[in-house]
């Protein structure tokens, strides 16, 4: 029996941003962009703000006019009006002061507002119990964004704050890369669709199919779902050809038996150059992996039992999912920290995703393992998370401090 | 002028518990459910697997026939054939074997798997190099899943795994809280739609309606936008009523003036009763946030300013959507680990959310605080996460382990 090549995790992750390119870039409105990555690069084509601003409810004054005031000996002004919201102001004159609103524009002259608690107006004359220095309570025309100045690089992932920003701006449309295509295969004749009511005997439900498209789309992909590949070759490689030319990724499920890991390979390599890139990665569980490119397009080829093909799809799926939709740069893996409740044991050279269960303690959280085959979904479906043993570490320790993964 | 009353966060979080209830439930495909909260307890319909399965490629026997088997005395057995997946199992009788795949259905009789691999097949001579004892490679009937056991409880929120679980149960529909429809109004005369491309002075563009639009989606919500309010009491109140009649929660952003903030407050009060629950939260950025409950319906008036709206709506916001959708239990909020690079000076009894960007280091990671006015959209675009300096505290000392909350 010839022996399975395993790849480590972090050369997986070199091959395929080695392997796969960016998809092409589309152009979009700014509020369908959140979550896509930028395909240029983006300069301030204006101020932000394009005037002075005041920062709060006060008087816009001529800062000396106020130098020297106090509680005691305060600074007297000429009241000369109300600068309403969304109004060009007016010019003030030396010993002059103007009613402003947080947010509203200051006359061209004014270096400096006083806010509205520290002072006392009575008729046209205001008293002011404390000195400004010039910029106080100010926003300079350019001081949030000056006008030319580079904003965003390519590869940059679009939140919420980066929508404000582009909007502040009046930018409506931008350049993001394509969002990937995601193209799903369940196979394996014990298999059939998960709606069956009733089973016949030796049958199961196809589980993986349902939930790998909804962690396919929580990754910001399209999915596309091409049902369930009988155990006949021809077939097999037959839909998988067509599948590929219209979608900008492949994924195989099920087929953990050595028959259908054989059509998968087969299928692989006979789906176009260079074919086969990953035999296996050295992980538990989810060793037997597939990874291929074909035609530049990446196949993944996951093991059948569903624990493993969620935990790969998570991490090595969303990896070229990420690749695809030209993400630059690096990207933080947030984690829930707790105190390992068992000791856990691990073979060294072999990374491990080990289930945990969150649980209230005195110190804070408790991470229990949970242990059980991974063909059982409900091990899954009890954990909060995911606990990865390096392939250095030959297990971990009760007590110890440990960082989950939380699963979204 | 009247002091505001401010509210601790952890009691803002006990206030939307106690004032806010889950929306109705409603009834929806299992391939449509992920991410929502189940609104009711599910129990299992059937034992998973329906039958004793196989967990490798090798032979079913009876594990006594092996007892004794090692690699100088193989045991003897007699092959009798190969069960295709998805087939149901023959009987076995005693010092047989069968061909079974990964996954595979075992004979009622067989209570054991020999690999493959420790095995070689002569004829219809099997010898096996090893003894495997019952139960050995083999997954048993109900061992995932066992009818009537309970799986998942009310308040449940359902991720990819949970979803395969129920797939493999042939669940196909559940009944889930609905999603929540969050509507939202802009106010200020100074604000003009984002899409303007030419702006007169002393105007500027709302930037907070489609980064909060984004936001409010990606927390799995519908959203209804209903464009700027003017500063105009009658026009403000009349729409604000009748979105509220659309809506399961409604949000106003901008107003950072008094005058738009009394526009909002004097909304919450005529929208219905209670009316307004907290007039300030002790945060910073943040402190003059609103949130009252009409008829039911969360109110919530976010600061103008776009830092302090977006980090409010996050937070606070989020808090209420999950209330509304039906989450109950815990929820982690995962971070990443940073060392502090800098001092960051803060008020006691006032929690501090200081944008923080994360840069490589020998150590790991290194938060570097990122200072600049609530009204800079800049900072938050350049900042990966925030930092909590928690109102106990005056302050975190350069050096100090951190963790990020890490913007998504």
């Amino acid at each position: 029996m010839k022996l399975m090549q395993v790849t480590d995790p972090e050369n997986v992750f070199a091959i395929i941003n080695e392997n796969f390119a960016f998809l092409e870039s589309e152009k979009i409105a700014l509020e369908r962009s959140g979550s896509r990555c930028l395909a240029e690069a983006i300069y301030s084509p204006e101020n932000v703000p394009d005037f002075n601003r005041s920062t709060v409810d006060g008087y816009a004054v001529t800062a000396r006019d106020t130098f020297g005031a106090g509680e005691g000996m305060p600074a007297m002004l000429e009241y000369a009006g109300e600068i309403l919201m969304g109004q060009a102001a007016p010019s003030i004159n030396s010993g002059e002061c103007w009613l402003v609103h947080t947010g509203g524009m200051l006359p061209a002259e004014a270096d400096a507002v006083i806010m509205i608690e520290d002072t006392e107006l009575t008729g046209t004359m205001l008293q002011s119990f404390r000195q400004v220095a010039p910029g106080d309570n100010v926003i300079h025309r350019g001081e949030d964004l000056k006008m030319g100045d580079p904003l965003l690089f390519p590869g940059h992932r679009l939140r919420a704050p980066e929508i404000g920003m582009l909007a502040s701006l009046g930018i409506t449309e931008l350049n993001v890369h394509r969002k990937p295509v995601v193209g799903f295969f369940s196979s394996g004749d014990e298999l059939v669709d998960y709606s069956k009511e009733t089973l016949e005997t030796g049958k199961i439900r196809d589980s993986n199919a349902p939930a790998l498209l909804y962690l396919s789309e929580q990754k910001e992909t399209l999915v596309k779902y091409g049902g369930i590949l009988p155990d006949h070759y021809e077939t097999f490689l037959e839909k998988s050809r067509s599948m590929l030319e219209e979608v900008d990724m492949l994924v195989f499920t099920g087929g953990s038996s050595v028959g259908s890991r054989d059509y998968t390979a087969r299928t692989m390599q006979e789906l176009g150059e260079p074919g086969l890139l990953v035999e296996g990665i050295s992980v538990q569980p989810g060793k037997p992996t597939l990874l291929a490119s074909c035609k530049g397009k990446p196949v993944l080829g996951l093991p059948g039992h569903p624990v493993s093909a969620l935990n790969i799809f998570d991490i090595f799926g969303g990896a070229i999912i990420k690749r695809l939709s030209g993400l630059a740069g690096k990207e933080f893996i947030p984690t829930v920290k707790a105190v390992l409740a068992r000791n856990i044991s691990s073979r060294s050279g072999r990374t491990d995703y080990v289930r945990i269960k969150l649980e209230d303690a005195d110190h804070g959280l408790s991470a229990v393992p949970i242990f059980g085959r991974s063909g059982m979904l409900r091990t899954l479906a009890e954990a909060d998370g995911l606990l990865t043993v390096p392939a250095s570490k030959e297990g971990l320790s009760a007590g110890e401090q440990v960082e989950i993964r939380i699963w979204e």
